[in-house]
């Protein structure tokens, strides 16, 4: 079994050249975040994952939960590591100081989670699930709901939930058939049964909040007609103290691929007289907020394929590095270990490269969602805002497909043994794959993007975004050398390629509808591949001027400058072919009558 | 849990338009292989599939293989389901007449094993390590060791197994480390402990024939020291009778991501007096008759990656016909089976497209193995042996990547169902994890390809096949439309692209094997698609001449049409960068230091 290290080098690099630690922290409020804290939080976070949640993973990955008499058993350790969390304050990093938390920056709590869900995936669901509803109750929570529930939330000591799903509303909320019924005191008896609720019942707190969609009695059909309630476990008095258990259940569990360790709920509400709970906001418009929250949300999942690709790195360059078996094809030298083989060397530097891509990304769009939600000036909030809208789909999508192929990639790194469970590898791939799935499937990300994100406003964004990276053109060609002539080379390639993809979805949106929303997936993935592209080169120029200045550390911005030039003539060689997918790729994709698949 | 259906349709199109089985019922030997008898033969096979294996799979996943004092048990129904097998006489279809065997081509017992493949995978692999122990004899075997043996494994009564890994000798044989000591008698006493043993140990036959690679005490180091023998579970005497229980045992089963319901032991030899066996061919030949049986192990587990893909595309396309999600995005219709979704059916026509594709190849290969065989003209049979030399780690390496993608497109379309373990959507991805690592990883195929199959011969064989296919622009541009137009324009783009990457690899082997090492599973993957799109073109051709002729099922051809399109449009289309990361992508492959990683 593997152990995690947390990969600081490469953490603080991505976090203070590329995304900018130094803007983020001179935003207004933010002062806190000078270098030396974002330094402390850094090593005693990666201390906690490496230390205590690190050690969990395989343990919960094999005992998974149980549930019994409607009560879930987490697996042996987990109430223990979460009691740990929730003592060392983790749990409030990024929350409002109003409520106990400790006010850091997006970019802070981004890495930090980076480090939970690497260690500890099926863990850092918990703390996850209960940010997105203390994000849901700071936004449209009444002042008595803030003062209920916020501030052990905040430290979470109560930990929270979202109940959106129902057996016949998954990806489509608008079939959602929960009823919530008013009550003369103006609270509401919630009816009905949610799926796949993360953490919906569990032993590691002592109350949990349900964020929970439901349809008051004259709703409008549709998603038009859906309410948000907060009902907890256990009811919670005026005073905070905590009253009799509600009329809510979990009544199973699910058995899953991976994720053993997150329950995964069903939940009945009102199977007696109602699950009591009071309205969030206003009336129907409870999708609204969700749909307010889901950045935050699907930046969070996103962040999960970036951590599980580098768990899965880690632990093949570990096996690379120590198995022994054949010889060396240049030298003839018998018995080398696996890392001096040409294709396990293209296989650890696939990982290396996209993960390092996917990391910058999406710090660089953390450290955005800081600027469009402090900076003070107008114009900088709204251009932050409308890259942070163009880029959560492409964050969420690109690095969640990515971090499932580099987890098989790290099965294929450990031959034989890779298909063995107890080494570990497998369960990378196992926990990764419901990341291309929840909060959104790849699907919907990508018609997000083409659609709401691109084909709206006719580009706008999109292109801007184009010409800042195209801009990157005139840096690369002042550096000497093959290095950097490939990387430009391939990036110029790279913008063409999204120019011209780009095009044709804001051209072809209201003419074929259906052929762009075909070609969405490709359009997504070439997105992230091309920004991909564009945060490797940021980082190889970012490198070649420190090694002018003559930094120390010279091999670790030498070795970024060369896994730059990897994922150029690697990764973004894929761009052409993708945009023809964007382009032509959906022609054929309605042509079939469903009775001649 | 979803049923499996036969292909037949798209089984009998491959097997009589594209792979040619009149032809391959001309070749001498094979005049029993008539259309009538095939069809009934895949009639028969496909009754089997459906109704005996495939309503195991799941039990299978789900109950797994238990080992208790040496002996392990197979999943609930895997006995009966293996006597039903043999009655039914399918263990002997392709096997030589003269053991009892039915003497069928290779191209049928290839599209029968599809079904066994595809409806059990975990049940497929028994008769397929019989099969491959059958070949051993057959070829190496004594007058002695096939009188005893062969009658029995050819009808299945008894099994075969293939012992080569070991903790230290997994895809670097050389390192065997099995002693066999030569024993007055003639016979040999095996010591050591053999792991990985497919189907090792179970309770489905009465005799299990393991043949084993071992040193002889005075055999040279290294792969030209390494012996072949026969060792049975219990010792068969001279007539045929079933003797004492040899000294071997089962001493544990491995929990995998997938196929549990294959044993996959540790076998461990003469931990008492010495297991007894007899030495098969040649001292220090062994390593040389597993490289004759290369090809058929090869191809087979190629056929995995088509079966599972196969697996999954029905499993997906059974969901996306029922599943209500969503609102039709053309006609703003609420509520529609979510295949009206483009997004679902770019998935259903990527795995619809790709099964197709690695179908048509694979029976075409299986097609020229029986000409390499049995063809009167022997400049035919070279002429098949080198294309079919060129084509197994295609087949192989391809065939059984693009079956794990499959798999996982698969799962995406159930959305969050895919992800819980009783819908039977994860088994398929698990089950196929294994097929790109046994009989040689990807990387081991693309080493095959690059080096032995196309440098070391200057490139002849790949050119002729460039060639060939190169041809086929002739007829493509015989025939009228934008489909035939968009198939011609993608299938020059890749064959030019494997010219040029062929070219690379035959100057550059003797230059920069490293670099050339590091391609070779791009390569690889370019071959796969070229060959798929050739074989996808072929068959679009075929289809448009029935269609003029006015052959019934208009409505088949015609999706073949589309079909083949598809894959030129979406999967063809990645030959480009796959070439360009041919020649350009393995610079930077060993560019970092260990240290840098």
């Amino acid at each position: 079994m593997s152990e995690y290290n947390a990969p600081i080098r490469d953490i603080r690099f991505a976090m203070e050249e590329l995304a900018g630690l130094a803007s983020v922290a001179a935003l207004p409020g933010n002062e806190e975040a000078n270098p030396e804290l974002v330094a402390a939080v850094l090593d005693e976070a990666a201390k906690f994952a490496t230390e205590v949640l690190s050690p969990l993973n395989a343990v919960g990955d094999r005992e998974g939960c149980t549930l019994s008499g409607g009560e879930v058993r987490t697996p042996p350790g987990f109430r223990d590591a979460y009691r740990k969390f929730v003592e060392a304050g983790w749990n409030a990093l990024d929350c409002d100081p109003e409520f106990g938390g400790q006010g850091l920056p997006r970019l802070v709590s981004a890495l930090v989670r980076e480090l939970w869900k690497a260690s500890n995936m099926a863990f850092s669901l918990c703390p996850l699930l209960t940010a997105g509803a203390i994000e849901a109750l700071m936004l449209k929570g009444s002042e008595e709901q803030k003062r209920i529930y916020l501030p052990k939330m905040v430290s979470g000591e109560w930990t929270g939930t979202m109940n959106l799903t129902e057996p016949q509303a998954g990806s489509d909320l608008a079939a959602v058939r929960t009823r919530a019924v008013p009550q003369p005191d103006g609270s509401y008896r919630i009816f009905g049964q949610k799926i796949f609720i993360t953490y919906g019942e569990h032993d590691m707190a002592s109350n949990i909040v349900h964020l929970v969609l439901a349809r008051l009695p004259d709703a409008p059909e549709g998603v038009k007609g859906i309410s948000l309630f907060v009902v907890p476990k256990f009811l919670v008095g005026a005073d905070g103290a905590i009253g009799a258990r509600n009329d809510v259940q979990c009544v199973s569990i699910e058995h899953k691929l991976g994720i053993h360790a997150s329950p995964t709920c069903v939940m009945a509400y009102g199977e007696k007289d109602g699950a009591t709970g009071t309205l969030v906001g206003e009336p129907n418009r409870g999708l609204e907020y969700m749909f307010i929250m889901m950045n935050a949300a699907r930046f969070a999942v996103g962040l999960e394929g970036v951590a599980l690709a580098e768990r899965a790195y880690q632990q093949a360059l570990e096996y690379a590095r120590t198995r022994v078996q054949g010889r060396d094809i240049v030298t003839g030298a018998p018995s080398v270990t696996i890392i001096h083989h040409p294709d396990v060397r293209r296989m650890l530097m696939t990982m290396k490269a996209n993960t390092e891509a996917m990391r910058a990304l999406a710090y660089v769009v953390a450290a955005a969602q800081d600027a469009a939600w402090k900076h003070p000036d107008a114009g900088e909030r709204r251009r932050n805002q409308a890259f942070v809208d163009l880029m959560i789909p492409v964050v969420k999508g690109w690095c969640t497909e990515t971090g499932i192929e580099m987890a098989s990639l790290g099965i294929q790194v450990h031959g034989g043994m890779g298909f063995i469970e107890e080494t570990g590898a497998a369960q990378h791939l196992r926990d990764a794959r419901i990341t291309t799935i929840y909060e959104g499937t790849t699907g919907i990300q990508a018609l997000d993007l083409a659609g709401r994100k691109i084909a709206r406003e006719g580009g706008a964004s999109a292109r801007a975004l184009i010409a800042v990276i195209g801009a990157l053109d005139g840096d690369l060609a002042k550096v000497q050398g093959q290095d950097f002539a490939a990387i430009r080379s391939a990036l110029a390639a790279g913008v063409e390629a999204l120019r011209l993809a780009v095009d044709h979805v804001v051209a072809g949106f209201g003419r074929d509808v259906a052929a762009v929303a075909a070609g969405a997936v490709p359009l997504l993935e070439l997105f992230g591949i091309v920004c991909g592209g564009w945060q490797m080169a940021r980082a190889a120029l970012a490198a070649a001027k420190r090694l002018e200045e003559g930094a120390p550390d010279a091999d670790f911005y030498r070795a970024k400058i060369v896994t730059a030039r990897f994922f150029a003539e690697n990764v973004l060689v894929r761009a052409e072919g993708l945009a023809l997918r964007v382009i032509h790729g959906g022609g054929t994709v309605m042509a079939l009558a469903e009775e001649q698949f």
